[in-house]
């Protein structure tokens, strides 16, 4: 059974007559393949990414599995059509709070039409990717118990420094809401962020390929950033986990690294770094007074 | 005693009636303080960057030294013009190779006027800048004795990443040329880019810095390599230095990292290591048959 996943928070979405992806009970992930040549570049990226085998496969993991391609039911109801059968990276979540974050400060490649270049070039401009090195394009975050607070994605795009550092602290609070005025608790903070299995861990091991790798270059991909909150409460533990998705522009890399993808991955990184730097003196200076 | 500089590579030169740079005996650099605002913009950052506090020292000495402004002479006959004082950064070497590498894939800042943008944009994708992250500015490699090979600059800023792979490797070797059928022997590899003082791993200890620096973002700002041949054959020592130059377009960074700058010298820093490694495997190989 083909259902709207519950999860989506970036990207068309089925429903209401209009083509979108759809989740089954197994775990998978459903991609309408987009006849504009979008689709078949990404289906080209999911089918060549098996045969590259110098990505180690510490970095394989960020990518969602790959099944295939597969023609069914689509959800405009206008029949059979061809879809990417991807692994559904939310599958494993009651809950999760998500974040969909496009890395780069420019989203086009030098190979685009004129006409595409300049569209690209313009959203850049007006969005939060020219001045942080990337934008976000998605975010729900878990309020109480299944409720999330999802923000409108236009306003969220455009997003200042300002904002994206106090929605990255209301990521991991237990206290976030729509309400700016409420101060992030940043209860979860160490235990998403952190830690050797922590979201910062997994995107500097992503930082340090990007580093060297000059395969392939990513244009307009996004980082996601995905935990559980219930899990960190009764568990101890978030389940947090970083995935890249979104292939349909990614191209040789021609012997340079991906520059451009490396700034805003590092830009994002300092952000996260900087509000775990701080929770640590928080911690430190509240729990000085105990040591004294 | 002012005269025009014997080394530089890039930028207006003085001589002929035309307004350009003069140094003198002393290890002086005289800039000419262009009126367009640019001049202005650089005597601020000079100014203003020794109230950074927060620049550690082992990161200010990438900046040449400042000694204030001074009415001279300019170079043009037209009588006395305000220009930088600034330490002539190729004072102490009698034959200097030099590379001046304009760092960032995109030169032109949020702030600036749309015909200006519209300019560098265009530039950025005729040049190298836009693939690399970088583009070469300026070029001269000591070839025998005195003797400089200079290419034109026109030629060296549409450098493919194949070309700069190879001046990178020429820059470094005893038998640069003019011909590029000559295959470089990379003889000063490692005294020149590699160990702890080489340029490697000075360019490294900069990236360390722009990977959280969040106080300054650097347009157009390049890069300068120097060493000197002669040294590397007689003291075994390069004296290879890595300045940063020109900051004519250097903005507040407002709590974000210089994304664009850092992608640029992340890249540069890549063929670097490659051409390092390389050479290694090179001598391993070459070395093998003595140890067994």
């Amino acid at each position: 059974m083909l259902k709207v996943p519950d999860h989506q928070v970036a990207g068309h979405r089925a429903g209401d007559g209009k083509l979108g992806p759809l989740i089954d009970d197994s775990g998978k992930f459903y991609k309408p393949i987009q006849s504009d040549g979008r689709g078949s570049k990404e289906v080209a990226f999911y089918t060549s990414v098996s045969s590259y085998t110098n990505i180690p496969s510490h970095i394989r993991r960020f990518f969602p599995i790959f099944h295939g391609t597969k023609l069914i039911e689509a959800s405009d109801g206008s029949g059979q059509q061809p879809h990417l059968v991807l692994q559904n990276v939310f599958s494993g979540y009651l809950n999760p709070s998500i974040m969909d974050i496009k890395i780069g400060s420019r989203t086009w490649y030098p190979q685009a039409s004129e006409e595409y270049i300049q569209k690209c070039f313009m959203k850049d401009r007006e969005t939060s990717s020219l001045a942080l090195g990337f934008r976000l394009s998605g975010l729900q975050i878990e309020s109480k118990g299944s409720a999330f607070w999802k923000p409108d994605r236009k306003l969220i795009r455009k997003f200042t420094a300002e904002e994206v550092r106090l929605v990255l602290r209301q990521f991991v609070s237990s206290n976030s809401s729509a309400d700016s005025g409420v101060d992030p608790d940043c209860t979860f903070v160490s235990t998403v962020y952190g830690g050797s299995g922590g979201i910062l861990a997994q995107l500097l091991e992503l930082k340090e390929w990007f580093e060297h790798q000059t395969i392939l270059h990513f244009y307009s991909c996004s980082v996601l950033m995905v935990y559980e909150k219930e899990s960190v409460v009764k568990e101890a533990s978030s389940g947090a986990e970083v995935k890249l998705v979104d292939f349909a522009h990614v191209f040789e890399g021609n012997g340079v690294i991906d520059h451009n993808f490396l700034g805003g991955l590092c830009s994002l990184i300092n952000f996260i770094s900087e509000i775990l730097t701080c929770s640590d003196v928080h911690t430190a200076k509240a729990s000085l007074p105990k040591l004294l």
